[in-house]
């Protein structure tokens, strides 16, 4: 693994920045135009860069004057000639304009990228919080 | 893509087997050594391959009589030169000892694999259901 060039901390960095700054177009850029995203909120599944787009936007723009600030922990990073594996716990945390933080939540986060010429993209994510095994509330079936 | 060695549909299918036939050793012979799963279930990760094998214990023994069949769905498989990555839904249906279906659950499902010789090992699964965003009920937080 060469960890002058490792695309899973840098992925990491932008994703961070580009959320900070509610950069939709930045966001977007780390992404491959085909992303098939397994997210943690309300839906089965996100096909395409389109709906990927949607969900930044609807999620920056949702923010008013609060920011995201985010931390990565126990990242692991794991690449390939061609694929590289990334997985860690994301803590997303609120703050608002006057920088005081307001609520905080962590995520289990697995990012799947591929060599795009010069660059990398993210082709699948998958995001989620553990459920409790006795009691299935909250759990969103697959629509048919 | 080399379709006559995809390591993904190879494991998946070792998989299915496994669990059909409650075979804790051939389950565990899918994965490698420093395992490191996010589960759908109670727990913010699992570490290593005796704590993998720990719950593929649990799970075939908790089944008494029951068998469970597992169907993918939508399985997308990038094959790279030392990295696989693949991602699918996952339906574990419970079959009684006469046949009958008894319930069915979906789970989405990321898996990635490293070659290993001549054989490849998963070293990081992610499975999940989507979360109601207005409901955190069922969440499990992670232990500090």
């Amino acid at each position: 693994m060469n960890q002058e060039m490792n695309p899973v901390s840098d992925a990491l960095a932008r994703y961070k920045a580009a959320a900070y700054s509610k950069d939709v177009d930045a966001f977007v850029a780390l992404y491959a135009d085909d992303v098939h995203v397994f997210d943690m909120w309300n839906q089965w599944e996100l096909r395409g860069i389109d709906a990927w787009r949607g969900m930044a936007q609807g999620w920056f723009g949702s923010l008013g004057t609060e920011r995201v600030v985010i931390d990565f922990s126990d990242v692991v990073a794991t690449v390939g000639a061609d694929i590289a594996l990334g997985h860690a716990t994301v803590t997303y945390t609120a703050v608002s304009a006057e920088g005081k933080d307001l609520r905080s939540l962590d995520n289990r986060m697995t990012l799947a990228l591929r060599r795009a010429g010069a660059t990398w993209k993210i082709f699948h994510e998958h995001t989620s919080g553990p459920i409790e095994h006795k009691s299935l509330k909250g759990m969103i079936k697959r629509s048919a």
